[in-house]
Order: structure tokens, then sequence, then C-alpha cells
């Protein structure tokens, strides 16, 4: 298998600019995200403090960030990381297209994944699940729950629902689609109820029967998967350092993590929220992969 | 005296973008440099890893970089800070032409500074001085020697050697000024050589007589005056911490030096330098000095 140098998580200035930056450096870069940048940019009304652009709306500078990839040649991969292992030399990226290798890793996921629910992270690989298309297998004539932050959660529900007896749709939409009730395939019961926690059916001895709790009352079934825009980035990366809110990653002055060869730019590494700072972060992050490399060949 | 917000001493990347930040969040600030920007950035070459700037010369960068400013109606003051106080809950910044007063302050001053001499920064205040302009008052009767690292030390000599009996002119120069011999006024000795360090004369014991020692000889004299092109910054600010090599400012990851309301951004606080470092730094420096101001009313 192909193994990269770096490979980067996220599209925001963060990640786009360790791209740039990695690439300046002759290594070989893969860049997962949207090809149409950060949504939080492209929303912006105005940016006014990233020194070089000025007056410019946010579309417009994301175009600005384009033309530069367009330009250096570097094309974004349209692929959900779900899962990353540190492998010692090297790390595996998981997607649900398939599996990638790189030598360092830059993460810049940004810090857009909100709050968890009570009881998700512990029960995490204990009948929780982030990834309906990589578990469906394992529920064969059982039931599951799925949680779904985006209308993108629709078609992994309708994909479960081929495998398992049972599955339950719950919507958790908010903005524009917060109304929204989804008409699904297989038999998909939709649920229009807020989550509210997740619990073990301790009733059920020996069994790992799961508890979704609603607003509204709650419902049990074998598995719950909960699918929002971006993963917690502690779940992403096992073992990665975080601070006690754990909503920011730790890094020092050189953008390192505690994981060796494992970088990280952009808002998931703390405040202030700004495109420049996270660009300069991205910057760094990359020359310190560069560096990391050159001393671990 | 008008007590400015927030001053920046350095006018590239980092002290650029510092200003931007400040001025969108409605702070009163000054900011000292160039207004031709720094000598390093219109110098190079090209620049491709700054986010959003592509395909252009260092001189096509510091353009836009000046249109922003302009587009922002930032001015930057042309006077050189030779010190600055720590005065409790301000800074008071000297410059040849006068006094500045700000509440914050931001220290984007670059590393460009060079080498100390050995005994220089020992024997500062007792001897050595760096601004002639300043002490010449000091020196009727007295001997002085010059050590001048750039072309306009030379006007400094003569404005010394209006006061003072006697004064040595040792040039420093590089580049393209190497081999220029100074045609100075009011009899200044020129001494083509290498200043290799500073001693106290202990022969002439009870007073302040110094010894510049040279690859050459040596000049006997009461007092020595180093001009550099800048002044490393911990003597620029008494009591700043910096690194072993006294080369960087330490900073946390806000920015924040170990003096309260001071802040540094860009090379000064340690590698990588490159331009968006320094420009997102300033940005976070700029936002901490904002939330100073807003805690410490």
């Amino acid at each position: 298998m192909k193994r990269y140098d770096v490979a980067i998580v996220g599209s925001g200035p963060g990640g786009l600019n360790a791209a740039i930056t990695a690439k300046t450096r002759n290594k070989d870069v893969i860049i997962f995200g949207r090809q149409d940048l950060s949504s939080k940019l492209v929303k912006a009304k105005h940016v006014n403090n990233y020194l070089g652009l000025f007056d410019m709306s946010g579309a417009e500078v994301a175009e600005r960030f384009k033309q530069h990839l367009a330009n250096m040649e570097i094309a974004i991969t349209e692929e959900r990381v779900t899962n990353i292992l540190p492998a010692g030399s090297y790390f595996s990226l998981l997607t649900k297209e398939g599996i990638y290798e790189a030598k360092t890793l830059i993460l810049a996921t940004g810090v857009n994944f909100g709050e968890l629910l009570p009881g998700e992270k512990e029960l995490l690989g204990q009948g929780v699940s982030y990834c309906a298309t990589c578990d469906a297998f394992l529920y064969k004539g059982k039931s599951a729950v799925v949680v779904g932050y985006t209308r993108q959660a629709e078609a992994e529900a309708e994909f479960l629902a081929e495998t398992a007896e049972k599955v339950y749709y719950v919507p958790m939409y908010k903005g524009k689609d917060k109304d929204i009730v989804p008409e699904l395939a297989h038999g998909i019961e939709v649920v229009m109820d807020k989550a509210t926690g997740i619990e073990k059916n301790e009733a059920e001895a020996g069994s790992s029967a799961m508890k979704l709790l609603l607003e509204n009352g709650e419902i049990q079934a074998h598995g719950i998967f909960v699918l929002r825009e971006s993963t917690a980035v502690d779940v992403l990366v096992p073992g990665l350092a975080v601070d006690e809110a754990g909503k920011h990653v730790m890094v020092d002055r050189s953008m390192a993590t505690n994981i060796p060869g494992c970088f990280a730019a952009g808002d998931l590494t703390g405040r202030p929220y700004q495109y420049i700072k996270a660009a300069g972060e991205g910057n760094v992050a990359a020359l310190s992969a560069v560096a990391y490399l050159d001393t671990n060949k």
C-alpha cells in the first residue's frame, strides 16, 4: 500500500496551509476534506484581519484559497475519515471508501462536533458506534437506533436497515433542516424526539442491549449509532491528549501532540478561532512534520 | 500624555497582523516600524506558503500588506524604539523623537540583531550605551567609541562628537557597505578594524573607563556606544524572559510573555521563521492584548 509522507484531516485554513507548506517541501501529501472547503469559512460575512486579504467576503476568501491549491496542484480527497490508528511508524486512516497510510498526521478538523450525549463516550464500542456502514454486518436480525445530526446520516440508516431487522431514526437536525421529517426506505421508524443520553439496558442482563433516552421516552435496541458531521478528535485518534473539556487537542509550540508524528492546527488546538491563526499553525505543523520525517527516516 | 491601548514594535507580518486585528477590535493602536515594511520581506524572491497569496514576489506581498494597512487607515510611526519601561499599569516607549505610553505592548521586532559582543550585555549602563543621542551630554570633555553596524550610526557619532572631546568610529558594516571608509565630521577618528569584545579598563581604578577590544589592538575611552539596526529584545524591555541563547522571547500559547500586558509575535518568539506563522501569532497576540485590556480596565 502506498504510504504518504503527510496525511492532513480537515480543509479549513489550518489544513490548507499545512498542505501547501508540506507540498512546498516536496512531501507526498494527502488532504481529506471538502472541495468546497469549510462551510464556516464560506458563510463568513466579512474577513478583515487576515493580513493580505482585505474587504473580502468569506466566499471570496475561500475562492482565493481554492485558487492557491489549484495553483499548487493540490486536490482534496472528499472522504470522511472515521478512524485513525497510530501503528508505530505510521498511521492508518479509515474512511468509508478505504484505508490510507501516512508517516505523519496533521489534525485540522475544527471544533464543530458539538456536545457528546451523556454516556456516549463511555459506551463507545460497547453498543455505541460512529459508522453504520462499517458495523452494519453485526446487526443481522437485530435492532438499532440511528441518531442523525445531518441529512447525510439518512443514507447510512438506510444502508443499515438492509441488514438489521429493525431500525429507528432520530433526527437531530438544526438550522434550515430543523423541522424536516425524513421519509426513509426499508421500514425505518422515524422518531421525532430529542436524544438526551445513552444507557446500558440493565434489565437485559448479560446482553449488550442499549437504551437511547429521549425527552419524551426511550428506545431500546441492540445498538446505537451516533452520526455527526465530524467526530470528536480523541475518539477519532485513540490516545490523543485533549484538554479537560475534551474540546481541544493539547499541543506544544511546534504543534506536536502527545503522539509522536501527530500534529494539530487550527480551531482544534484552542482559541482564538481565527483564520490567520489557523493558517499560521498549519504552516508550523507541516514544518514540524517535515522535521519529524527527516529525523525518522 | 495620550495613552494608547496597544503599542506594537515592528512592521513585519507579526506586527502588521497585530495592528489590523487590534484596529478591528476598535482599539487605539500605534505601530512603530518602517513604512516600507521589513527589509527581509521585500527581499524575498518568492512567497508560496502563505495561504491566499501565491505566485508573488516578496515585494508584491509587501505591496499587498501596505494596501491592507492603507485600507484600514493604519499608519506606521517611523521612529526607532530604543527603550521600553514597564510602569505597572502601562508601558513607556522611548524613541529619539519622544516618549509614548500604551496600556499593552506587542513585541514583533524579529531576530535580526545578530550576536552581542562579549562583555556588552554585562557592561550595559556601566560604560556601554545603545543611544548616542540620549547620552551625549554625559561625554562633555570625555572620549567615546562608536561601534556602528549600519550607516545610520554615522550621524549619531557626529552628534556625539559635537559634545565629546574625542570620538573613535569602528564601522562593522556588512553586505554592499562592507568596505566603505566613512568620512566623518568633527575630527572623528575612523578605525578600520573589527570589534571583538568590551572590557572595563582595570588599570584605571575607580573610573568607568572602558576598553574596546579589536582584532588588531584596542581602544581606550570613557564610553562605548554599540549602534545596531535593532536592539536585543531583553535589553529593549528590561526583565523580559528570553531563552538560553537570548535570541527568542518566552511566550505561552496566548503569546503572553512573563510581563503582564506584554505580548510577542513573529520570528522573535522562535522558529520557524515564516510569514504566515508570524501573521497568525500577531493576530493571537492582539486578541490577547484586547482580552487583557478588558479585564484590566
